[in-house]
């Protein structure tokens, strides 16, 4: 047991709360800072992209005992089901069989943990806006304005779980030496609703992660408990089919009519959700260091915001818990030396699914529609299946794998390409794509890689 | 001639000055304010690296016939001198006979520049603190403090000159879409001095930038107009040779006795310098956009703060304002057109040059000592003087060029590198450096090249 320490926790998100419960379950006193109204009381979460929760989420519960509590609102989708044009839907399996990554509605979640963790002992301050940080006494500063008065409460530990634009991070910042980045993207989203039928049922596949892949653009649908599902228009802010040219009832009907015509009978309220909901934007933030000595730690989104293409954000934040934790076991109270060890065995696979994710908006939007992607594919799944210890799919290392960190999936992932690529350019690939000469060409690219 | 705008520039560093002189000439109301004090006032000027002026520098003094009196503070140094161990110094020509850059005391440039920006009607208003900026109304807020009360001042056009700390950047940052990076070094620097002799001479080669190359660390000296140099330690923070292990008197004397001989005798008042001057961080910002429809623009190290070994960060900086000039001429009036191909010109080119600047520490700080390196040089200098149209040297496309951007001198001297890479690669080539062999081969390369 660690010495019983008096932790501030600025976000009251799936992170901030997460982290709550494992800091009190080591006997700690935990406060929950929050600028944002108790979820529990209001209907909306104002996060709305359904989470694909995966392994590495699992396991940051797991370890807590909450995993089964929480996988009765989950929803398991085991594959891909993609929409071209007129044909009938394919399938594209995520994993082997039982593997699946599980969509949960963020707010349901969230209300859940926070539930979870007053029952631990936490302590929840929620319409307290946290404005600044003194890092070198782990002091919050908390007010109505910016510029009203503030007032200021003091704590041993501070963690930062505030997410994509952190007040904590925005302090340590203004340290020298401190490295930032923030990268948005010319896409954009707009979340959409397809209603589940007039009997409660799923009007498509439930066991799925829905995908209208267009090129430069992409429709996605997750499953909700109650039967709809949350769709997701991913497009440019600019250019020929982009946010900046729909902007009547008729180019938008036009539009969906045109590119996405099996989804106007599953979204009759296509019209009203488009204007009402906002276009959000995407970014990329990195940062380093993640802590101030043994005072401040950022943790989740605040460290590390990335694009949902990979459906890893929630998950990244929740491994971070984990791997925290693995320090806390091993340095005891040497809080300065736990977070000198997070930060550094976690910056380097942060970084590494902050790039997966960032390429992986073209393996959807694009290539799952693409011929020699879906032969690649192929290829690579035979392989695996006859030589699992020498080729985990990329998919699986970053989803399912319970040994392998973002950072390494990464380095082998790109191994991998290379040697597909080779593949690939063999002679009527298409038609020997089983044949022993491919399979032998694959172990003899093996053995002279790196 | 522009219809009259009422101008705010906040920073009155060199750019900001510089910047007020145009626009007051092209018959703005031109308002100038800065944090501090004014620098005519003042001993110091808080800024030590003392500044190269070269080509793109001198041109943008030209353009409003300043160049003329800057030049009469300037000391032309036309070449390296590499000191090595108890080697005679050796020469390393940066151009061509009469190419040079220019060695100018920072803190004495900006007073006479602030002079003549007076002089021609410009009004600055010193120690008023500019904490934020409202971007739509152009609108400065200024106060003793960032959490007292402010006064507000509006005006039609605000430029954030205010350096790589920016404020007016700070608010920009905050907009979506705003993508933004600080990226620290891991090396630091340490400002010293050589004075002049008794009788105030310079006691080492006056026409000279001084480098004592150390591979991860390096001594450099530029000379004032008193006789004095500017010597700037560079070296790592922490590490085996570093800031970190010198921290007892006898620990610099003896690391200076070891790594510096021929500094000890120069340098006598370095124990007092060493410990006196703060030990001072090296950071590449980058941004984009760089404006605020016809409002907000941000110029200088506000937008594109580099790393100082290429010596070009105030070079850059004046360069913004040629640009920035010329859409003036432009487009006229029409100010948000004039931001909008101001930062699409620019902004290419400050990348350019925050690369090439961070490339250029292994060439100072290793490759001037390297045998190879300064053979091919010698290859690279006899085949440019040959074929001058074929083959213009990086260094001078990017300081004495008057037709090329920054963007082009860095694509063709990658192109430059590859053919060099190659000729190095022949054999016996010290020997046969000069030989029409090596000239064919370089030529042959050229006509290869994409």
């Amino acid at each position: 047991m660690q010495k019983q320490k008096n932790i501030a926790i600025v976000g009251s998100g799936l992170v901030g709360t997460l982290l709550a419960i494992y800091l009190k379950k080591a006997g700690h006193k935990v406060s929950v800072y929050d600028r944002s109204p108790d979820i529990r009381t209001i209907e909306f979460s104002g996060r709305s992209i359904n989470l694909a929760m995966s392994d590495r989420g699992w396991r940051a519960l797991e370890y807590i005992g909450i995993a089964d509590e929480i996988k009765e609102i989950a929803i398991p989708m085991e594959k891909r089901a993609i929409h071209i044009g007129e044909n009938p839907v394919n399938f594209q399996y995520y994993g082997k069989e039982g593997e699946a990554i599980y969509s949960i509605s963020r707010g349901v979640l969230n209300r859940k943990m926070i539930d979870m963790a007053e029952g631990f002992g936490v302590e929840f301050f929620f319409e307290q806006k946290v404005w600044d940080v003194t890092l070198s006494t782990a002091t919050l500063h908390i007010g109505e304005t910016e510029r009203e008065e503030w007032k200021d409460v003091n704590f041993d530990i501070v963690f930062g779980a505030d997410g994509a634009f952190s007040r904590v991070r925005h302090r340590m910042q203004r340290q020298s030496m401190f490295n930032y980045s923030q990268e948005f993207l010319s896409i954009g989203y707009k979340e959409l609703n397809i209603p589940a039928t007039a009997n409660g049922d799923f009007i498509i596949d439930k066991n799925s992660l829905h995908i209208w892949p267009r090129g430069e653009y992409m429709l996605s649908a997750l499953p909700n408990l109650d039967g709809s599902f949350n769709a997701i228009l991913f497009m440019p802010f600019e250019g020929e089919n982009s946010f900046e040219k729909l902007k009547t009832t008729e180019g938008v009907q036009r539009f969906f009519q045109e590119k996405f015509p099996d989804t106007i009978e599953v979204m009759p309220k296509l019209i009203e959700d488009f204007f009402k909901n906002p276009t959000s934007y995407l970014v990329t933030m990195r940062c380093f260091p993640w802590t101030y000595k043994d005072k401040v730690a950022l943790i989740g989104d605040a460290s590390h915001a990335i694009v949902p293409f990979y459906g890893h954000g929630m998950n990244a934040g929740l491994e971070d818990i984990t791997i925290l934790n693995q320090m806390m076991q091993k340095y005891g109270d040497d809080w300065e030396m736990i977070f000198k060890e997070y930060e550094k065995e976690r910056k380097p696979n942060a970084d590494a699914i902050a790039e997966l994710s960032y390429r992986n908006f073209m393996e959807m939007s694009s290539d799952t529609a693409d011929e020699n992607f879906l032969l690649r594919k192929k290829i690579e799944k035979l392989f695996s299946e006859k030589y699992s210890e020498l080729w985990q799919p990329l998919y699986s290392m970053v989803t399912f794998s319970s040994d392998k960190t973002y950072n390494e999936a990464l380095q082998i992932g790109d191994k991998q390409k290379d040697i597909m690529d080779q593949v690939m350019q063999m002679e009527n690939i298409s038609e020997k794509w089983d044949s022993l000469e491919v399979e032998n060409k694959i172990l003899e690219l093996l053995k002279t890689q790196k």
